[in-house]
C-alpha cells in the first residue's frame, strides 16, 4: 500500500505556532494548579478493554479506538466477534484511568489526593470541523475530600487559569444532580425515565421552554407530569433566590444538605474569586456522564456556542474498582476549545526570548566555522535564541521568512573575516 | 469482566514525584532547544498502518500496537487475516511520523527545518524491568540541511541540554555509515551480508575483538575477509588519528568527503562545547536502523551501561513519501533513561515555591471559610503554593505526612478564630 502523507482520519498534525500556544498555556496550567496544591500525574494512554467498557464512559464506550491482541493470544481466522480479537483500547477520557490509578496507587497517595492531569484522549466520532479524533483534556480531581472544600477549590483554580489565560466575562453554571432527580420526582417521572427526561431538558438552551415541553410529550410521558415540571423551571425564573425556591418546593424529595452545600459552593467562590467571571444556579444544567452523584457545573464562554469545560462529584466510581466508596469530584477545562480561542484571537505568547538568526556563507568550514559557532554558543548561554543556518542565495527573501517566524535580528558571516 | 486496578501489561502508572521531575527535564529541554531555533511539533499517536510497516522500521514493525477497523469496515467473522481488520497502530517511534508530517506539511515549514518531538511511543516489547511497552521520547531533528552543520548544532544542542541537567563525563561516540560500508566492503565482505556483519560488530564492546571474529566466522564469513577485517580495528586501536588511518587504508573504497566531514564535525564540537563531554570517533559504533545514509552517533553513560541516545543522518526517507530525498539529520535523547538515572541519584528539582498547608477544622463554613480561602488565594498570588485541606483528628500524623509531599509550612484554622 502507498505511504500517506495525511495524518490518520480525523486527526491532525500540530505545527510550530500553535505548538508554541500550547506549550505556553500548558505551563500556566501546570504552575496554577500547583499553587492549589494539584500534583501531575500520568497514567498509559491504553487501558484494559474491561475498564474502558465498564458503563462509567457513557456515550464514548461506543467510539473507542481497540486494540488488538498479539502473538499467540491472536487467531483472527477463528474469531468470529470483536472481543476475541481485542485486549485493550485508547481511553476516551482521563476520568476512568484516574480511577483506576487512585485504586492501583492509594497507600503511595496523600489523603486527600488532589491530581492534575494533561494527556490525549481518543474518540472515533464521526469526523467534523474543529474535532479531532484524538485530542487534549486536562483534568483536575480531588480524591478523598467529602465536603464542598473540594468544589470551592475546584472552581477558584480553574477560573483563575482561565484568567491568568486572559478569559474575562465568562460563567460557572451549577448544579445538582440531586436537584435534577428531585425536580423529575417531585413532577411525578418515574425514577427509570430519568434520563430520559435529562437528555430532553439539556437541550432547554437551544429549543427553550415550548421545545422541551413539546420533546417530552412526544417522548411519551404524562401531560401532568410534564406541566408540573415545566411549571417549576417557570417559577424558577421569576425566583429572586432559585436555590432556596427549590428547597422549599422540593420538601421531602431533596435532602437539606444540597441547599447549604450549594449556597455554600456559590458564596465562597463569590467572596474569594479575584477574576472577572460569574458563578449562576442553573437547574436546566445536566452534564452528560451518569456516574456524577452531586455537585455539577460548566464554564460557559460568551465567544463560544457550547461549554468550555465542566466537572462535578462522582463519590461512587472508585468504589467500582476497590469496593470501597471514595469521594471524588473532577473539573475538566475544554482544553482544545481554549486553544482554538486563543489562536483566533491571534494570542502571542509572552515573555519570548529574542531571536537572532545567524546566516553563515556556504562553505565555510574549519576554524572559522568553529568561530561562528562559539560565537552562537555564548549568546545562547546569555539568554538569546540563536539560529545557525545557510545562507541562501536569494538572501533577501531568506530573511522576510525568517522575520515571519519571528527572527528580530540578522548576523552574517562570511568565509572572509573581513566581509562579515 | 472484572474491573483491572494494574496498568495495562508493560505499562505503568506514573506517580506524582516522578511526574515533578519529568515535567522538569521536559522544561530544560524545550528551553534549551529552543535557544538552538528548534520548535515544537506533534503529530498523532496513531499513524496509518501502511506508514509504520513501509519497512523503515526495523525491528520495532515487529512490536506494532495495532488497531482495529471500526463500523462496517470491519468484519471479525469474514476475516481470515489480521490486516483485515485493522487500520491503524500507536507509533513506535517518532522519526516515521516526522517524516510523514514534513511531507504533509513541507510548503509550511522554514527551510531547513528545525524540529522538536516530545512524546510517547508504543513497542509490545517483552516486559522486562525498567523497560516498559509505552515510554517517552525526545528528538531533534533538521530537515533540510545537507552540510554537517546539522550535525554540529544537533550535537551541540544536545550536549548543552544534558549538561543543565547535571550530566556530566559522559561521551559522544559518532562514526559514518560509510565507513562500516568500506571497512565491509575493503575486508573482502559481499554487499548483501553488511548487515549481519554489523550485527556482529555492534557486539564489540560487550564480547571484544575475539569474540566478534569467533561470531563471524560461525556465521559462515571466509576466514580471509575476517582476518583482514579484523586487522583495521586492530591497527585502529594503535593509529593516531583513526579517521585518517581509514582514509588512507580505505582509498577507493570510502569517499574522500567522509574523512574532512567527521573531522569538521569533531573539531567543531571540541572547539566549541563549553561543557564537560568527549566527542570521539569509533569505528565499531552500528546505530541498529538502515534508514541512516552518513554520520551516526550516540551518548555513552558512565553510569549507564548502554547507549543514552543516539542519531545520525537519513537523507534518503523522506525521499520515500514525496519522491523527492530531502537531507535529514536527527538525534534523540534517552528520555526515560535520563529520568531513571536522576531518580535514582535522588534528584531535587530546583525552584520550587514554598509550600504552605493550611489545616482547616473540619464544619467550618461560611464567612469563616471564605476569610480562610481568600487568605490562601492572596499568598497564591503572591507566588506560594497553598494546599487547603480539612484538619484530621491526628494532626501531627497529618503534618508528617505533608512534610513528606515537601510542605514546609502549617497554618491551623478553627471555627473559632481565636483559636487560630
Amino acid at each position: 500500500m502507498a505511504l500517506s502523507k495525511k495524518p490518520t482520519t480525523g486527526m491532525k498534525d500540530i505545527l510550530p505556532e500553535e505548538m508554541q500556544v500550547r506549550d505556553y498555556v500548558i505551563g500556566v496550567i501546570k504552575e496554577t494548579y500547583g499553587k492549589f496544591g494539584f500534583t501531575p500525574i500520568e497514567t498509559p494512554c491504553v487501558e484494559a478493554i474491561q475498564n474502558l467498557n465498564s458503563k462509567q464512559g457513557g456515550e464514548n464506550e461506543k467510539l473507542i479506538f481497540k486494540i488488538l491482541k498479539r502473538g499467540e493470544k491472536l487467531d483472527v481466522a477463528q474469531a468470529t466477534t470483536e472481543e476475541e480479537v481485542v485486549d485493550g483500547g485508547l481511553r476516551y477520557d482521563l476520568t476512568v484511568p484516574l480511577v483506576r490509578f487512585y485504586s492501583n496507587n492509594e497507600a503511595k497517595l496523600p489523603a486527600p489526593f488532589k491530581a492534575l492531569q494533561i494527556g490525549n484522549v481518543w474518540r472515533a466520532d464521526r469526523p467534523q470541523k474543529g474535532r479531532y479524533r484524538q485530542f487534549m483534556q486536562c483534568d483536575i480531581d480531588i480524591l478523598g475530600e467529602p465536603s464542598n472544600l473540594a468544589e470551592i477549590e475546584l472552581i477558584l483554580a480553574t477560573t483563575t487559569t482561565l484568567s491568568r489565560l486572559g478569559f474575562r466575562d465568562f460563567q460557572i453554571r451549577i448544579n445538582d444532580r440531586r436537584i435534577l432527580k428531585a425536580m423529575a420526582s417531585y413532577s411525578g417521572f418515574a425514577e427509570e425515565s430519568f434520563d430520559n427526561v435529562f437528555i430532553i431538558l439539556d437541550k432547554m438552551d437551544k429549543i427553550g421552554m415550548d421545545g422541551v415541553e413539546a420533546e417530552l410529550l412526544e417522548g411519551g410521558f404524562a401531560k401532568e407530569a410534564v406541566d408540573k415540571y415545566l411549571d417549576l423551571f417557570r417559577k424558577l425564573e421569576e425566583a429572586q433566590d432559585g436555590i432556596a425556591y427549590l428547597a422549599e418546593t422540593l420538601a421531602g424529595f431533596l435532602d437539606e444538605d444540597v441547599e447549604r452545600n450549594l449556597q455554600e459552593i456559590i458564596s465562597s467562590v463569590r467572596a474569594t474569586k479575584s477574576s472577572d467571571f460569574e458563578i449562576v444556579f442553573d437547574a436546566t444544567l445536566v452534564r452528560g456522564m451518569s456516574y456524577y452523584t452531586g455537585t455539577i457545573f460548566e464554564i460557559a464562554m460568551p465567544q463560544f456556542g457550547a461549554a468550555c469545560g465542566g466537572g462535578g462529584r462522582y463519590d461512587k466510581m472508585v468504589g467500582r474498582f476497590t469496593g470501597k466508596d471514595v469521594p471524588a469530584c473532577g473539573f475538566s477545562i475544554g482544553f482544545e476549545r481554549i486553544i482554538l480561542l486563543l489562536m483566533e484571537n491571534g494570542f502571542q505568547v509572552p515573555g519570548q526570548p529574542k531571536k537572532v538568526a545567524y546566516l553563515v556563507e556556504k562553505g565555510i568550514g574549519g576554524g572559522r566555522l568553529c568561530e561562528v559557532i562559539a560565537k552562537a554558543q555564548a549568546s545562547r548561554g546569555e539568554g538569546l535564541n540563536v539560529l545557525v543556518v545557510r545562507m541562501n542565495k536569494n538572501k533577501k527573501f531568506q530573511k522576510e521568512q525568517l522575520e515571519k517566524e519571528g527572527y528580530t535580528d540578522f548576523v552574517e558571516f562570511y568565509k572572509d573575516p573581513l566581509k562579515d
